[in-house]
């Protein structure tokens, strides 16, 4: 079977790989579909996410769907043609994280396409895969299993509410409108926040914050630096905030708008080592500057939300491109002006 | 009456104020102590805390005890010659932040000693105040007014811990071992934590936190850069962290000795601007870094745990020196090697 | 100026009362409308509310709008003419309570229309009336002030949903589908619940459930007693109760159909007296029971959730009678089968 | 091997029972001390604890310490003779309750003699038992197994007390002062409580509670009905109260003499059925009555405490008895005037 192998920055192969058997509690898959993320722009272009360099051959991929190929011994409820949901999340269940309830935090985490352990953790960008049970999800015979691979993204964006507290009522600012930041904002105002201020550096992603995601406001932040002091006249414009830019700079701005005691979300990643921070004011207002990585227990909700369409994610895919074509989708899929998220078509069915 | 009086960097008078009348709600008492406080030596040495600057004569001090001399009309259960600890805080109890229940957050807040609004908020080094009755806490008559002047910056200290959520079989290491860094360390040891090891550039302190404050351990980083390593190889040494020295090092090190998901409270005053911060260490262990400012409620407790002598703070306090010796008394009460806190004796009765 | 007094049991009387001079921080309004409430239904039926007997003539009513007529010395932003959402609530703001952040608990709450302090407070359905000016919330020239009035109630129904902790993604059920259930099922759905589960003895207010108030399923009690265990076949049907029927037995059905740790919000009045509760499967599945009293900050976010049309409450309202038809409005809003909620027209203006 | 195994009602016996051959993960150990449970005393005087009746003979038992005897395959870090503290709790680590950590709620639960489930998870009154890895804790070679084996109680206090929320600086009621009673009062004083009531209907226990448990205050409610009112005379003497008697008079006293939104928390078992609790006092008072089952990760802070000398067990153990005596032992552990616990000595070593 066919496979998305990073061999190295700027070294993608359409790899043939070879299947093995199952063990108890595993399932073969035949992967439908597979979102590009972020972290699989960084192990193309860079060869590397943050510290985690490409050291051995890596599938890259871990926003997926597919359908039930094979089930292993012990494997219950899962039978062949069936269509699922795939977590790409296989946390030990045993470590102090997992029995505390935070499995995102398990420090024996199998992440689909991640360098993070070595050997490295294989991911979803593959024809076949195998998972354990407990990552299948399944969905309806008539699902669409293209909204169903955006479950992930979804699931990181409802991790990130979930770590901002309750958000009814509130006032939420999301600055950089990519993937995570706009299901950021339609995850926050199904939560009841009655507004949205969404920002980027491109007009696209913000036409689509307004038309789809719920945003109440945006900010255009390279044309309209001022933009977001708009807001925040009264430094209280915002209860919380969600920094999905990756950018310091929206960082830094955050802590300018937000009452007293607010939250920030940190949900993207910033590029490596350090950024400034107004701690002084982090102390003298009570902030909270917290982090959301991943998601935990999530990416059931994410497909019910999308199953049941509660949540519209269409208005972020920008296209589909056959496993043949990968590069080409990974050459684009950093063309923000352009696009917000690109899948891949990986199995013959799905294409 | 007599009070210490900041013109300006380095320009501290006794200068004689003139008394006035009492309106309804009011109390004036006699001050008897006043400790010294890190934010007064910043009045005194930079003529300014923070970006608040010293704009008029500002009367300093806010860590006082007293005795009522006179209720004003309306006031209730207050007769003259009652000692009290006396709150520095007086919250206007009607703003947002208020009537949320975190009135250190008020907006309209009038703080003894500071020069954060226009006209200053005169402080308690001064032998006559007048305060609003609810910042009068009557002690027993026997009570101690030296350690009751203590009250203050306990309340701090439970503020902060009160911040780092339960504590109760918790590991916690405190960076700073000035009076808020030891009170804090006395204090989340009692509210459960198994484990406190403090930090300092000075063994004095250490030596009081191993003595009297509940400290398990100690390093002094300077001497032993590498001390903090020590207790970090599995880089889950502690689930929460204070820091209390407003060193951005000491801010820094603590994000690599902390397990996922772990908290780190902000409670000393670090130099003005931001300070780096490895925000994606933060992101992708979830960890939580939010602020301690002042206290908010917690005055009562620390009042009642130093009455009951719950909390011994006698080992903090370094001397006591009269009015008239005020400048003496600044000068000396930045020596960290010698000096962790310093008393002014204000009226009469105290000297 | 002409007020609804009930003199005790079935003794409401349209009295004429005289006006007082303002003083400082008072305004003084035209109430517009006053919404009859259930406490309003029990002083009128009973000549009680739980132990709060009729002592002396009390004027009903705390849900209203009105018109600002006159302010008072030191009040600001607020003229003659102004529309305004009006607070029935007026806590101490200095209790321990108050001081918290929780003013709903206030030791020495003035709530409008209650025997539970004596003199009693007097209440809303007046022509005129004296309020501090924090329960004046202006709103817009072309408000509709009838559905403004619904802000109390609505405010309720939102202080219960705060109290039930996250509700995204939560599976809910609401017991007792009066104007508080049917409005805790909104503000639940508004805050993210994924399932909202009403029920009632009667169809109407069901049927205001499912076409208005986001509902998902519902149960007639009375003509299907098994209703709910069909929901509950895996006793983990629901993450989230809100007991608002004021029925014993329908607070006893909760605790069979909630997740483990589930919690149950009481946000009805039951009987006087206790009710059994199984305590031992509290304990062992350890369930959180806790209770929803009036609001707590929420009629602000109440007032704007109306304004905005972002909460429609509309399909609530039954009536609107004059003033001089109290006693037939009170008569009549008590008959389930055909009322929700209905109104009084109190001032010239809005008759 | 013998052990302890209750055939039914008032049927005691030592049986002979067959070892078996271990499997991966499994981990044989030497029972040393075995303390008698009020579950253990259920079972024998009634056949049953709650709804759960003794169906096939079970041998009870489950606050256990003891050696390592044999390690299974894929075992690591435990070799014989090792001391440990044996946790009862064997969680399924992976249904919802596991992973949302709270593992003492699992719907997949083997805990040690207990009827709950069918086969019957037997228990640890037996000389050798074979135990999960992660239930072995080991502790120093010189720990006194006695008071190790006290970690079982003491962790179902410490999680009492984890479900009241943060104790620093509240006040503190704990009806029941059993050996759960007991430690939660000892537990609630070391995180921070400053005032900690103990009742019960025995003096010899409210004895040990002032003694060696904490207790600022006790009351026989047998010899002094009202001594309780005399704490409330404020209606608002206690922030937090632990049910621990299972008395539900007890339960329903509490409401009376706690502030407005405190907490109840429900640890100990009540008689089958429901019991009367004061509504509309939870509603308008906003109090939170929660439950408290068994230990959520608190064991292992248990074992520690212990062995620091942190918790000092040892004033709760009123007699040692080999387990030929068991019986004996039984009959006499329901004796709260003389007794509070009981322990058996179980395998030759221990005797």
């Amino acid at each position: 079977m066919l496979a998305a192998v990073c061999h190295g920055k700027k070294d993608l192969r359409i790899d043939t790989l070879a299947d093995r058997a199952l063990v108890a509690g595993e399932v073969r898959v035949a992967v439908a579909y597979g979102g590009i993320c972020g972290s699989d722009l960084h192990y193309y272009h860079r060869g590397a996410v943050g510290d985690f360099a490409v050291r051995e051959p890596l599938v890259l991929g871990h926003e997926i769907s597919g359908l039930v190929i094979e089930a292993g011994p012990q494997v219950r409820g899962l039978t062949a043609g069936m269509k699922a949901a795939l977590d790409p999340s296989r946390p030990c269940l045993a470590c102090r994280y997992c029995r505390a309830g935070r499995s995102n935090l398990c420090t024996d985490m199998w992440f689909l396409g991640s360098a993070g352990r070595m050997p490295h953790s294989q991911g979803g960008f593959a024809q076949h895969l195998i998972l354990r049970q407990d990552q299948i999800m399944p969905v309806a015979h008539d699902a669409d299993l293209q909204l169903i691979a955006m479950a992930e993204p979804l699931s990181v964006a409802l991790h990130a509410v979930n770590q901002a507290g309750p958000l009814n009522g509130r006032r939420v600012i999301v600055t950089g409108s990519g993937p995570i930041g706009l299901l950021t904002a339609r995850a926050a105002r199904n939560a009841g926040a009655i507004e949205v201020v969404c920002t980027d550096v491109e007009d696209a992603p913000l036409a689509v914050a307004t038309a789809s995601m719920g945003a109440t406001g945006t900010v255009n932040v390279r044309k309209d630096p001022e933009g977001l002091a708009r807001f925040a006249a009264d430094d209280a414009a915002f209860d919380v905030a969600f920094e999905a830019s990756g950018s310091p700079d929206a960082l830094a701005s955050l802590f300018r708008v937000l009452r007293r005691g607010g939250r920030v979300v940190q949900v993207g990643m910033l590029p490596p080592g350090t950024a400034p921070v107004p701690v002084n004011l982090l102390q003298s207002r009570e902030f909270e500057f917290i982090g959301a990585f991943r998601a935990n227990g999530e990416f059931r909700l994410a497909v019910e939300l999308i199953s049941r369409g509660a949540v519209n994610v269409a208005p972020i895919l920008s296209g589909t491109y056959p496993l043949a074509s990968a590069v080409d989708a990974l050459e684009l899929a950093g063309d923000r002006s352009r696009v917000i998220k690109l899948q891949l078509a990986l199995s013959a069915s799905a294409a």
